[in-house]
């Protein structure tokens, strides 16, 4: 198998550092293809947890500096998990929608998010960001090796899968402050692009809401309005 | 004036592409030391605007290919607002107070947070993120140059000189829900570094807050946290 950069096509993608390549390890071991270390890594209590689930899966460990320069040009990695792309279908529940999203890093935000508050089933609409990108991968700090996740090309598909949810989207056009609003499960909380946001169809077919902020600014970044969408919806919900 | 990268020491700073030098030009003009232009920008309203505003602040436009390559070697940025770093220190009212805060893009995505809930009043102690680095700038999207910002080495001096603040420290040890939490003005927000979070010394002198989460992550990551204890404070106040 050739260690190559990661494109969208690869049927690899690859979790990069010790933290993202045990959280793949412990979630998602199956599809593990290899371990790779580099000789400059340190010998601590990560590596001795790392090789015992590497043991107990029976999964290759390999020493390979070349893989490094290629996955990780700039140096600061020592440890890669090489994955097989998997599928892990969103299911009935309450859903994070993301209708368009573009950045790697904003995805992976939202999905640790979407784990913390007990909202681990994300929906995209493409066109979206590619999760097995290795920048997604690693902005869910390993998260998304817990989630369900499934692409939709279209949100009206989306809806003929799970008719029954309850759908608040949130738009700066809204005239529902987010406070006013009870969200009733299973609900699904739909975000839009980063640029442009939701479409205005979604005034139309769904309860939308707005987190009111003032003008000073355009508008909250996706991945806080997504977390305080998240943190209000679920509030009632967590116990410390 | 030589055009260099910048460094913590540098007298100036500068702002990358159209949006965040407008902004410059709108809220700091006299810092403004010239506006850079590339050849390749495109002619747009913006750069009517642009033009406008440096020739109401009699500020110098300067086409300079060179200085691109220099500070923005991605090339993907056409318009540089160069600016001598200022002061504009925090004032009494409600404050955000970052303890040791290490990312750059964090800061920016804070401040620019704090801008629209109304919470233009930053505090940090040091060691943290130098404020004026151009990826706090750029993360901001021009919001630091509409707010309040103080550095102090320790979270004391703070104190001495806004005695009056009631304190609220976000800390993963604490058994107060942020939904029980009346935020009493004014107040100080106050959140620790992106790894280590705040000492046990806050759990002394002010009132611990939790953000409840599952166990599943170990911590919502820095600008998500002090988002949602912004949104939670002000929330009250906030209008469509």
């Amino acid at each position: 198998m050739k260690i190559q950069k990661y494109k969208h096509d690869s049927e690899y993608s690859y979790a990069l550092g010790m933290t993202l390549t045990i959280e793949l390890l412990k979630f998602k071991a199956k599809y593990v293809e290899k371990v790779l270390l580099s000789t400059r890594v340190e010998e601590n209590e990560n590596i001795e947890l790392l090789k015992d689930l590497c043991e107990k899966n029976n999964i290759e460990i390999e020493y390979n500096e070349k893989a490094f320069n290629i996955l990780s040009p700039k140096g600061n990695c020592f440890v890669i998990g090489l994955f097989r792309k998997f599928e892990n279908k969103v299911t009935e529940g309450s859903h994070v929608v993301l209708v368009n999203p573009s950045d790697a890093g904003n995805l992976g935000t939202i999905i640790r998010t979407a784990t913390g508050f007990d909202l681990p089933k994300l929906v995209i609409i493409r066109p979206g960001v590619d999760i097995f990108d290795p920048k997604v991968v690693r902005a869910s700090m390993g998260a998304l090796f817990r989630i369900e996740f499934s692409y939709y090309d279209t949100f009206e598909e989306y809806r003929k899968d799970f008719p029954k949810q309850n759908c608040y989207s949130f738009m700066l056009t809204s005239s529902k402050p987010i406070n006013q609003v009870e969200f009733k499960k299973p609900y699904s909380l739909i975000f839009g692009n980063e640029a442009t946001g939701l479409p205005e169809y979604f005034a139309n077919i769904s309860q939308t809401v707005i987190i009111p902020h003032k003008q000073t600014i355009d508008s909250l970044n996706l991945p806080i309005a997504a977390s305080i969408g998240m943190f209000s919806a679920t509030k009632n919900d967590m116990e410390i």
